[in-house]
């Protein structure tokens, strides 16, 4: 399991101040935190728009990498802002960019910067004509961005497939849909990763870590191999921990055994 | 999805002995606290064998159904305690014979018991070469079993299918292969019910009961409408809800929020 830690996340109004304010400190102790609780990626989101957003993200990945071992992912559509990100980035391991989508737009001013086989992608399954909602929309979106890519030279283990995950509260039959999705984008891109913002399921309805957890081991059940999420939710990384041994991930259960060895379980 | 709440069991101390003694208070009580908690049935298993078992699960069955109104679940392959189980059994909805296989000998002992349509009866995939393990095999046994009851004249909907479930510790791969099974008997015989002893999966791993309700979530997304469970582990039944919601059988999440409401997932 591929864990995107969103922690960092400029819409958030305590990373807003913090990002505002230059605070180095905050900024690199939840990045170490995210770390130790087992993210993978780095997830850096200045949360603003325009020339601030470009010096915003700058300062971001200058300040996290300063930090934090772990790669970086770039969330932001402005490719001015992942350009100047592009050229301080400094980790070892190639950054991902969050994210591109079919849109035309949005497409061809990404296109540029993830070609070349230098930096890992998101791949939204959205398009111009906004949200999908028929059953296969969002397979059929995501295999036709994954082949865009692959055409500009991105192999299909740097794609990290995002089938857009709907609030339940407004569509209660999505559920059955997302994991449709997925496991449908599995079967057609099988070296792809695919990934989700974890937390989207569980907007507008109550016991949301609940909710997101028992989302996360039925995508996982479906193909789902990497996750956009908190990894400060003790709960939901437990259930990481389970979800990766039933699905045959984690052989003789020995990360689980591990998990539970270092008291992470409990 | 039918809860069987499966706290009186004979094999348990405590229960062994509150049965020995002719407790009744005790198991009263933990009947009700099942049927509060969620229990749709009330398994009884008196874990005792020969005409100890047929004594034991006769005061069994009148004690419970003293205590509740829920139908009860009469664990035992012993054709001659559950006759006599089924002679004092008073409760208004039928009783859940736990259960019935294909293994030759039990299969013709307890046929004559479930034909007729009186009771509903829970299917074993298991035949007599035991323990089913090469893929497909629990689709199989389980599918033939199913053939075998509608014989006898019983409903679909009165099968309890349960494709029997092996520890994760002694086959690190099971929990894919189990979750096909699933898959393929909801597909093969979509009116039956899909039950297991959902503990099973834990056996020998720390943490069980993270891993059992890991489990039973995927399971869930694969088919599963009922489980053999303890109904007094909240946060097993916190994930029911949640399982139900996502798997769109809780429509515009009204169960979901009303256990909210009711404080039982908090």
């Amino acid at each position: 399991m591929i864990i995107i830690g969103e922690l960092i996340n400029g819409t958030r109004k305590s990373i807003k101040a913090a990002i505002e304010s230059r605070d180095a400190e905050f900024i690199a102790n939840l990045a170490q935190r995210q770390v130790e609780a087992g993210a993978d990626y780095i997830d850096c989101n200045p949360g603003t728009v325009g020339e601030r957003e470009v010096e915003d993200l700058k300062w971001l990945v200058a300040t996290v990498q300063e930090a934090v071992d772990a790669p970086l992912s770039l969330d932001t559509p402005n490719a001015d802002a992942l350009a100047s990100a592009l050229d301080v980035y400094g980790q070892q391991q190639p950054p991902i960019i969050n994210s591109i989508t079919l849109e035309t737009e949005r497409l061809e001013a990404l296109l540029p910067i993830v070609s070349g086989g230098q930096v890992r992608v998101i791949a939204l399954a959205l398009d111009d004509a906004g949200m999908p909602s028929a059953p296969g929309q969002r397979e059929d979106i995501a295999l036709r961005l994954v082949q865009a890519l692959a055409e500009e030279g991105i192999a299909d283990e740097d794609i990290f497939v995002d089938p857009v995950i709907p609030p339940l509260s407004t569509d209660p039959s999505c559920g059955a849909c997302i994991l449709g999705a997925i496991a449908g984008i599995r079967e057609g891109a099988p070296d792809c990763h695919i990934t989700c913002g974890l937390s989207n399921i569980s907007y507008g309805l109550p016991n949301r870590g609940l909710l997101n957890r028992t989302f996360l081991v039925q995508a996982v059940a479906h193909g789902l191999d990497s996750a956009i999420l908190d990894p400060l939710d003790r709960e939901l990384m437990q259930t990481v921990y389970a979800a990766e041994a039933l699905a045959g991930r984690d052989e003789w259960c020995a990360g689980y055994i591990a998990a539970h060895r270092e008291g992470k379980l409990d």
